[in-house]
């Protein structure tokens, strides 16, 4: 995968433990196309309210991103910090401070070591010249337990471009991205308005269709840099390149979010939760995310019990319009309810058998009207509970 | 504790499995005033159905209740065995059938075992010579692991009354009273609008001050029974008498909340989280369910981890008014944090000694209004997992 015109860099600043990548860079060689979405909690951290007021410019040259601290409830002190790592990062490249994005993810309240920090800057850019996007993704994980990335490649008239991203997820994940991190970079040009309609809509529908845990952290973040060095003709909305373009970054986003929340902290199942039939698309997902939050419903997941029963209990309290009398569910192909009543037959059966694969879809129909959803989850294990009793220890 | 006019009685139906008591009966010699309040989830068992429509005529004589299965998404056949039954109960105590409110609580969607009920019923009437107030609370349990009652005398003019209860919770607690039943009787004699006012306002300050899990049942009920037998002078509002009819109210469904909370499926936590500042009290009851739902602040209470960043994070995700640099926060009397940082000093070693305690409070000033609101939770730890994981084998 070649993605013309930027560079990586990742090194162990010891932020929080010794031993690891924690301190990582994206540098584009000329300014891109840039936008972002960040966390909706009123409690937003330093980072998070540096980089958006920064990016509404919309254009962005280098990433600067830790791990181990993310910089919030850490007040002015933690804003300092966030400014002058940012500014050393920029002086050593050579751009203005308000092309430098930053970011950060770990644990929150406790000040960033700034020294050490500002001690790794010089080696992290020197780095650029041998760094690969892999060295990102490493450096970006807290309790995830494995990598996440992905790429595609597609075409603007002759011109080949592509679309690559990473992310981090694992705990506090939920619609509107709970401590998610996810950096997407393009060599394509594209045009400014097109390619923030096309960002937003493909996060509606990946890191806004997933839920872990149902917490939002403070740190959430998903930017993209698009830098046109591919040398293709501007992408602009309306044409068939704008569709391919559409399918390609939701393709990159869409598999990102899944590795996410197979990644899920002690997940041991990966669930497609569809609703159908609702009165609306907001109704869908309003029932959908109720399923996919629900503790009992994801603790019988991970027991392989095919309780279907509390299932309906979550479309109930979602605030979605329902019928109960109307509702059916299905475990992959096997349908366990209909009419609001148990489906009978081998039903159980058949449908404790779905529970126990790793991945299953669960679809409910409200039998109302057209309005669809679907979100992703996982299952609440005993480790779900284990690592975040310990988190901080 | 003496209630005039209430008698009692458990059987052993095998509703679910045999070898315990698992159907039960309150019967007042006269009608009695009554009123309840039923889960607003969408779903709603056929019991509360059938209950919701008989109350409205504000008197009762008889409940009947199940533990074992909750005959809920069951259809039209639920709902016919919860007309027989109570029928059958109707017609050997001689009064009408609209006198009698049915409770169900246990597994979901699956048909009521009606033949084994109505098998039961002839015992069960006989029964109500011998039982007492203990028989039900052990009756209703599910997951439950001790029964839960409380009760408390006062005076109307020169007349003695007793206001008593019982209540089961364990799992799928959250306001508006997910799978949670509490019955309460009372031989004063209490002006029908008054009663409704005062029962209404101590639920409020009561069983939706707490949540477990943040799931929300197809069966919740709590019923209230007042039948002047007593005889004192009938209660009215606006007198010293109702002052303290409403003060023992309260105490009583608070104390049975609470139990309900500290008997949390495996919680090892009791948490009083209270919201001060806030622009609304409403603002004050949404931050505080937002900390008392999370699953990241309730490993951390099981983890015994004085992890005040999520308890913020929280608050940020809440939907109140927030201001981050205002927030501040104590566990017990320790401050951990205030103006949104750290508060420094032997704050991390003190909050985590409080964190080990089975009981301590977590108060945060939003430093807005005067907003406030208490809420009552426990901790999520490895047994919730185990409970649900395997709820139904």
């Amino acid at each position: 995968m070649d993605i013309k015109g930027f560079q990586f860099s990742a090194v162990e600043a010891a932020i929080k433990k010794p031993g690891r990548k924690d301190l990582a860079l994206i540098f584009s060689e000329v300014p891109a196309q840039a936008c972002a979405v960040f966390t909706v909690n009123a409690v937003k951290a330093a980072p998070v309210l540096l980089s958006a007021e920064r990016i509404r410019n919309g254009r962005v040259q280098a990433l600067l991103v830790n791990s181990g601290n993310a910089n919030a409830c850490t007040g002015d002190q933690g804003m300092t910090v966030a400014r002058e790592t940012s500014r050393l990062v920029a002086e050593g490249l050579g751009i203005p401070d308000e092309a430098v994005q930053v970011s950060s993810t770990g644990v929150i309240g406790v000040q960033m070591p700034a020294d050490r920090i500002m001690a790794a800057v010089p080696a992290l850019i020197e780095g650029l010249s041998s760094g690969t996007l892999d060295d990102i993704a490493q450096a970006i994980m807290t309790t995830d337990t494995f990598p996440k990335m992905e790429a595609r490649s597609a075409r603007a008239g002759d011109i080949s471009y592509s679309v690559a991203g990473v992310a981090k997820g694992a705990g506090m994940i939920m619609p509107n991205m709970a401590t998610m991190l996810s950096f997407i970079i393009s060599d394509a040009a594209v045009e400014p308005v097109f390619l923030e309609t096309a960002f937003r809509n493909a996060v509606e529908s990946s890191f806004n269709a997933i839920t872990v845990d149902g917490d939002m952290s403070t740190n959430d973040t998903c930017l993209i840099m698009a830098n046109g060095m591919a040398g293709n003709p501007t992408i602009a909305p309306g044409t068939p390149e704008s569709a391919e373009f559409e399918k390609v970054l939701h393709d990159v986003l869409l598999s990102l979010a899944k590795q996410i929340v197979k990644d899920g902290e002690g997940a041991t199942k990966f669930v497609e939760v569809r609703v159908t039939g609702a009165a609306s698309n907001a109704d869908a997902k309003r029932a959908a995310l109720s399923i996919a939050n629900s503790s009992l419903v994801k603790t019988a997941f991970f027991g392989q019990d095919a309780n279907w029963g509390r299932i309906f209990a979550a479309v109930g309290y979602s605030g979605a319009t329902v019928d109960q009398s109307r509702l059916s569910l299905r475990f992959n192909d096997v349908v366990m309810a209909r009419n609001g009543v148990f489906a009978g037959g081998d039903a159980e059966a058949r449908g404790t058998e779905v529970m126990k694969l790793e991945e299953f879809s669960v679809e409910v129909d409200l039998g109302l009207g057209n309005g669809t959803a679907t979100v992703y989850t996982s299952d609440l294990s005993h480790d779900y509970v284990s690592i975040n009793a310990d988190y901080r220890t």
